[in-house]
């Protein structure tokens, strides 16, 4: 039996829709696998049908007409990357009312027009997906709706603008105004030439919105929402905030207190102990907790052609998943006839620091960097405490990158060596390159 | 129409058992509403039927027979708590020989007869669903599986073993060795009295097969996994790890590396600005990276009755949904005609940092805490540098709790003051507590 396709309708060709383009194209194998039916990009809305966007389309399914994609009956989900208020809104209300799935990254228009999307999206019952419209690629609405499905949400903590994040980090490590952190973020391409939307914490504001309506079940209007930007943080006050232990973050806050919900933007200390405070540069996190599992954390890239179009891949296949039926959301990842190659520890390769119990004798390091050496292992560093002659020291040596195999050998000597009074000590380095 | 029902037989009624009974006792109606399917607790089995649990539960489902309760006709989906490779793999295969849906938090079976597990439901097409086994409450499974779907995962580095991370925390921050350490952790109930489960890596190894088999889709063998512990961590190395600006971690490591797919479980060195390095405690982290999405990471209580019922609760979420029909999966969490009170910003309680330009004379800030005071705004701190008489200087305050208004009000007397020469700055504290 052929696997089924979801027929996708895009509109939006821009950096986020090229993405998703490519990500189709580079992991469709692996997404039709496993969800259970294949998604085939059937249409592209742009108003641009000649610029290259490094991903080849053919040019028979490009359009200038959305409302043309919105309508084919080959497109079985229409996908907003138009992004703004006016047109988007449009195309999504007439793809519900056509009872298809809308899969949007659009934050803005779903905090200005929440109230008329989701009473659409209701009527329709086809599903209005937006993963990708906060927290880039990380799955925190995913998380909200369905990870925390069975919790009371008490309360929502995030860092959800990456340029706000990237300025407060710079002024904070650079010891730089903020006007100089903002213009270096703009030369980076992490903020705009107009950066207030960013730092006035307006789409912030836009995510604490949709954050919010998910985990309280009506329309957040955006009116209601007290917003501070970043615009007057000084770095006097990052310095004495960082005295003090804290560490200044842009924060979206939802709370639930005494039956009533508080959203609020505001630039907030928040412990330097804290996981938010060990956010930096452009990521994302935001901090759930909810009446019976607590505090979780979720942290990630926030923005970017990448990390947004994974999150619209996720959308992607929950929708397939909800149309190919029920029984496919259970669907096994795990395939008994599945065969995967698995790495032999011999092979795996790691820095490690090793702690040798040495005599204190001339030579006696040079012995063991010799093994080492033979054994295609290379020292990065050395740390050897003054002693007296004669006796033994802890020596710790930390390595470059090299084979489990060669390390074993090499220890096997090292331990042999009459002048090595204890069982080395190893611990492996990971540095997340 | 009344709401479709879903009968849940729950095997094991120990402590996380009590904890699923407890959230669908109490949170219920919101699972209810947000499902579209009401999730009813019809049998129980258990060992032990007179032990007080501090959960109601009416006495005639309780029973001793867990396959009674597997192939009662009113269970539509079997809860499995039991633990351990016996029984609980029979009773599990039994459900999915009769097409109902498993939930299981059973990492130790998953891990050990992953591939008899997999194999059978596949079969089955009913589902297994494994939310509970790894990460507590972290709903980590679903990032993966869901969240992550269009990537091809490149590595999850986790922390996998709540016991080992308080261990090691402990032994860093109160400077005490392993054995010290790990009594502690038995004293606080957070290891048992037989710990090596724990401490030998064996419970995080079970947990990096159930992720490398759900990221690489096909069962990893648990013999194939290379397993440290951390029994012969010594404190001087936590001591060398820290000044050469690393913190040792017991992780899970699990990476794609040419073609091969490689799964280990040993203390390592993290990088201290890493934010894994920031998981203290009895607290778990999993960093998941995708070729799409980048690095993504997910924290929160790994073990505990409440945090892993969260989990189960989550898979029971998903049960319903698909039992109930595709669609329901794009069911709407915002409901057009839900009606919510949200906050008004002169409620919100916060802490202030207050930064002051004041003229440096005596009885000035006696003025400015009189004006606090009056709006009933309490001091914390108050950091103010020496200064030539007659200089306007800055006066950090910190103050407790307090209404938004009353700093509004108090703010407007503070800035009119002749003494005060620019407007106050002021940033909120959150202390998350």
């Amino acid at each position: 039996m052929p696997m089924k396709e979801i027929g996708i309708g895009l509109l939006g060709f821009g950096t986020v829709g090229a993405g998703v383009v490519e990500g189709l194209q580079e992991n469709g194998d692996l997404l039709a696998g496993r969800v259970g039916a294949r998604l085939a990009l059937r249409k592209v809305a742009d108003i641009d049908l000649e610029r290259d966007r490094g991903v080849k389309v053919d040019r028979a399914i490009l359009t200038k007409d959305a409302f043309a994609v919105v309508r084919d009956p080959s497109v079985d989900v229409v996908v907003e990357l138009i992004g703004g208020c006016s047109i988007a809104k449009e195309l999504i209300l007439e793809a519900l009312k056509l009872g298809k799935p809308v899969v949007t990254a659009n934050k803005a228009l779903l905090a200005e027009h929440g109230a008329e999307l989701y009473r659409a999206a209701e009527k329709s019952g086809a599903g209005l997906y937006c993963e990708a419209s906060v927290g880039g690629g990380i799955p925190v609405i995913k998380a909200l709706r369905e990870g925390l499905v069975g919790n009371e949400i008490q309360s929502i903590c995030g860092i959800l603008n990456g340029t706000c994040n990237y300025i407060l980090t710079e002024m904070e490590r650079e010891r730089i105004p903020f006007r100089k952190a903002l213009k270096d973020a703009q030369e980076k391409g992490y903020a705009e030439a107009e950066p207030s939307l960013d730092i006035d914490g307006i789409d912030t504001a836009h995510k604490a919105v949709v954050l919010a309506s998910l985990a309280y079940g009506f329309a957040v209007p955006m009116k209601s929402v007290h917003v501070e930007g970043i615009r007057s943080i000084d770095q006097v006050d990052i310095l004495n905030a960082e005295n003090m232990g804290y560490r200044v973050k842009l924060l979206a806050l939802i709370k639930r207190v005494d039956g009533e919900v508080e959203v609020r933007v505001n630039p907030t200390l928040v412990p330097l102990d804290h996981m938010l405070a060990s956010v930096n540069g452009v990521f994302n996190a935001i901090q759930i907790s909810g009446d019976i599992v607590g505090d979780t954390l979720y942290y990630g890239r926030g923005a970017g052609r990448a990390a947004t179009s994974s999150a619209v891949l996720s959308d992607l296949a929950d929708v397939a998943r909800a149309l190919v039926g029920g029984k496919a959301c259970a669907r096994a990842m795990v395939r008994a006839d599945a065969q995967g190659r698995l790495r032999s520890m011999d092979e795996i390769e790691s820095r490690y620091y090793l702690r040798l119990m040495l005599l204190d004798k001339p030579g006696m390091l040079a012995r063991v960097a010799h093994i080492l050496g033979e054994n295609q292992i290379s020292i990065a560093s050395v740390m050897q405490p003054e002693a007296r002659k004669g006796e033994h020291v802890p020596v710790v040596i930390v390595t470059h990158d090299a084979k489990e195999k060669n390390f074993r050998a090499a220890l096997q000597e090292i331990d042999a060596l009459d002048v090595v009074s204890a069982k080395t000590v190893r611990l492996r380095i990971e540095d997340f390159r």
